[in-house]
């Protein structure tokens, strides 16, 4: 009994999708519970820290791939979560974490990609979106931030720069972070119960959650735009939240595993290093 | 037997200060050995989660206080493993990174400050600097790399912008990672017998060895004359890589716990929002 691998599964469909269908609390392609789930993560946190490190070794000897994982999600759908849990399992020196808010003014002024060109990762580096330019295809769609032409004209401004960022390196994986409108009531109640959480808590977030049809049919239509084979999308139940930080935690260990990095090679004579140091004059 | 605070201890003296003559193997204000070590920086982990989150959340709510690290010394020192093992401790959603390499042809272009300027963390951050604009004032002395002049004016142009930042709400922790050249040489020797670190070894490397007295009184000279009260250097010594680790996740924990924070309190109205939430129409 062979099942397809998480990644396979996760993997949005080309065409439309229909998220409604979608399950939020399922567990594909993992038959384990919670605390199995937690176990795998942390089984996966010694080769995600190699992959990671290959990569970082990678960039800093003159190559150019790097990785760019970008989250998105409706409130509490568990964005910072998978920050501390699955992208915290790596070592920081390599991770740039960029929190995309409402544009500045002086963001404004410029293209919708203008911001995100600044914020990409380096060589070597893994970056990660929380939250990314498609906010502007998403709450700008919802709340009509923009008009339906120029709404109309980022997806196909969104895959050319990524098809762009694909070719010059970049491994990119897309995580939409799918859960249902009562496990996000179920989250701002327990905010509400906390103090030490009031700070999470945005009135706003409930006036918006009135949106979540228009928001569920805006990120149908992003996926469905945007979902190209070098720049794919995944959608993760994310109700369960062990689920979610494993299956992201194992994006990114697949990504990283395709990518076949090995040691670079030493471009100084090993041995001749080893004499100089044994020979130099002492320093004091 | 009451010993001295390990802030205390770790801080550089006010006046000259003589490296050489300061130990690079001790573990001032620790009882302990490697294991304790060990022990204690985990132990430090759930407070110093605990003081970050609040800090974070002091950013989210409009408040303006920040916390920024500064790692500094040379090759082989620990900067990388201070991010892996102390850094890492924190929520990466709270922090960020910056490495500073040589600088390009448009940061070149501009005062020395202007990159630092643009890598500040923003409220409620804890900004990390992998060297720093104190480089302008090092590696910039020792290669001559600007006029005595240039050189000269720097120290209190970085005194001035940095007691700016404090005013603004910025805690800086300033720490030197002191080794000795003998601790290097072994550390560079330990990159030439794995084959997977042969990537961090540059022979230039040993060229900038050859450099040490000159490269430790610029240290000496940058220490002096910006060890302000408001923006302090510490002096880690750093050939135990676990007391270093330790100590400057000391150095974090207490520099948070100064800063008093409590949680936010709600600015809306608790029982009206959870009446909000349990009486809205089902969303689907």
């Amino acid at each position: 009994m062979t099942s397809e691998p998480m990644e396979d599964l996760l993997r949005a469909p080309q065409g439309a999708i229909d998220l409604s269908a979608r399950e939020t609390n399922a567990s594909p392609g993992f038959d384990g519970g919670k605390k199995d789930g937690k176990v795998a993560l942390l089984g996966l946190g010694a080769g995600l820290a190699d992959l990671q490190e290959r990569l970082f070794a990678h960039g800093m000897s003159g190559g150019h791939k790097n990785l760019l994982l970008v989250l998105q999600g409706m409130d509490t759908s568990g964005k910072g979560g998978t920050l501390r849990k699955t992208v915290g399992l790596m070592d920081p020196q390599g991770v740039r974490i960029t929190s995309f808010k409402a544009p500045t003014p002086e963001e404004l002024e410029h293209d919708f990609l203008w911001r995100v060109h600044r914020a990409l990762p380096g060589p070597g580096y893994v970056g990660v979106f929380d939250r990314s330019h498609y906010e502007d295809v998403l709450i700008a769609r919802v709340r009509e931030l923009a008009p339906a032409e120029e709404i109309e004209r980022r997806y196909d401004a969104i895959n050319a720069f990524e098809a762009d960022l694909v070719e010059s390196g970049t491994t990119i994986v897309k995580c939409m972070l799918h859960i249902s409108a009562d496990e996000q009531r179920e989250r701002l109640l327990a905010r509400l119960n906390k103090p030490n959480k009031y700070w999470k808590y945005n009135p706003a977030d409930v006036d918006e959650r009135q949106r979540w049809p228009a928001y569920r049919e805006a990120y149908e239509i992003a996926i469905e735009r945007t979902n190209t084979d070098v720049a794919p999308w995944y959608v993760i139940p994310a109700d369960k939240k062990w689920y979610r930080n494993l299956a992201i935690g194992h994006l990114l260990h697949h990504a990283l595993s395709e990518l076949h990095l090995d040691w670079p090679s030493a471009d100084f004579d090993v041995e001749e290093e080893r004499r100089r140091l044994a020979e130099e004059d002492p320093i004091t």
